[in-house]
């Protein structure tokens, strides 16, 4: 069981103890958050998301030597399963990611998107909270795509990136999806491709047409969402993409939309908390109630059909 | 309202009714299901499944032919997106269908895949006893893949059709799915393509793996799954095809697996009721509750945290 005041401390053995509590849904891991969520709050959350092939993973390894180089210490969440930091990519990605592992003041993390016992969203945004007590300035967390399913980025995130590349038709594809919606600054990655000015071209069209519009929403009301060139490798344009996320960051403070965006998202953690910890004591009734066993075995005998079997047991159950 | 003696005597608009109101969640459908559960259980209900493309629709227009040669009343339940049966296909498709709109013996309802108050999965499965409360022989869900997150066909169905067409290497595909293991008959459909044989060959030999191992379970222990070749706009094949599912189905009835399939599916039936009935009274809770609301206002102005503030709530729903 690892020690509260440990994590606190940033200690990375103790926060990777705690973040696998949470991974396995173990009951502890409920009562550990409740003492780190007080001392959580302090972190910019970066969401970079995209799909796969676009380079996220090479574009995150480079801004974390940006962040570093300005002292800032930087965690990563990776959700995305073709992440290498999840080891789903290729060894050489993988390597070069080694070369933060000697960094103290770096913390990579990735999420199985499978298997995870209270749902992947849930432990992400618990994840961010444990890192956030820890004392990590930066978390970035990467994901495939936005608003799937099983993930929405828009739940943890102060700022979210939206990366894509040049000639692949993305950005309408971020319009159909949503994407466009949800996203603060927007990357063209491998930008020394033939196609890069038509790609940031067509992506500022949309991006005006959504503040023209006014139909869509503006995730951070009164900020101009950005477009940005990278080549991820060379580290071309990693600079001013930090400059951008670190004045989007100071935007929101300065407009007081720091607060109300954390309101937000508590709200919203709160309402999701509220279903899995339902679901949580719902599971632990059905493998430890003798009531729910009789109840199965009169269904079995027929004495019981599964509609009247469910409606008593639930009346039962829920208080409300 | 539709009346229960409507739906009983096969009333399509008043069956049509009650799927509507299953689709939209309303607490009445419970309450008339309920009262429907005790008329079904004599259907027979065929599960067909395979990627999108591989004919399915075609197929199963072939077989409600074929099923109403011999007498036989047939539902159709289409919970595949592109399905014609849907809407999702080419208005030829489509037209096609039309001609079974004339026979009062044939019922064919296409399922949304989005936007299910209740879930996809509990509202075909409450259609499905709707259909057979109505007195229809046979139902056919067709649906894309097995397996797949949000719907899982072998919750349903009695027999499972796998549908598969020459030179995909839809056979690989099948057991990476885990879709081998849940077909009963195995369909290889425009069998006038060149790979035919090879994909029939290949099929067989797999389930030849499947049988010997040991390590996959059979849906129906003592039935060798076959294989089947189909030309499905020719009508080739389609005979043999109904007469395997009628067989199956005798076996099935011989070996008294019918019962047992019966309390299996019965328990799984419950088991997600319960789950979906608590969440429903949880949605009911946070829409009526002042309590909640006062919690959220506490939330709002900092004076409890999203995660004592759920336990909280929680504690007070659950009487468990």
């Amino acid at each position: 069981m690892p020690e509260i005041k440990d994590i606190l401390l940033g200690n990375q053995k103790a926060g990777a103890r705690m973040i696998r509590l949470i991974e396995n849904n173990d009951r502890c891991a409920f009562d550990l958050l409740k003492k780190l969520y007080p001392h959580s709050g302090n972190a910019f959350i970066i969401g970079i998301t995209g799909s796969p092939g676009v380079g996220k993973s090479t574009l995150i390894d480079a801004m974390i030597t940006e962040f570093r180089k300005r002292d800032f210490k930087v965690a990563v969440i990776a959700v995305d399963p073709t992440s290498p930091f999840s080891g789903g990519a290729i060894l050489g990605d993988r390597l070069r990611m080694q070369r933060h592992a000697a960094d103290k003041k770096v913390f990579i993390r990735s999420m199985a998107s499978r298997g995870q016992k209270g749902g992947l969203s849930r432990a992400t945004k618990d994840t961010a909270i444990v890192l956030d007590a820890m004392g990590y300035d930066i978390i970035i967390i990467e994901t495939v795509g936005a608003g799937q399913a099983e993930f929405d980025i828009s739940f943890c995130a102060h700022s979210i990136g939206i990366v894509s590349i040049p000639g692949t038709g993305d950005g309408i594809q971020a319009v159909k999806a949503g994407i466009l919606e949800i996203g603060d600054i927007f990357i063209v990655n491998k930008s020394d491709r033939p196609d890069a000015e038509a790609a940031v071209l067509e992506l500022e069209m949309m991006l005006e047409m959504r503040s023209t519009q006014g139909q869509i929403s503006n995730p951070s009301p009164g900020w101009t969402p950005l477009v940005q060139k990278t080549i991820a490798p060379k580290g071309t344009g990693i600079k001013e993409l930090v400059d951008t996320f670190l004045s989007h960051f100071d935007f929101m403070k300065k407009k007081d939309l720091i607060e109300p965006k954390k309101k937000d998202l508590e709200r919203l953690y709160f309402n999701s908390l509220l279903k899995d910890l339902t679901l949580d004591k719902l599971m632990l009734f059905m493998e430890s109630s003798e009531e729910y066993r009789n109840v199965l075995q009169k269904i079995k005998s027929s004495s019981m059909d599964p509609l009247n079997a469910a409606e008593i047991m639930v009346n039962k159950i829920i208080r409300f």
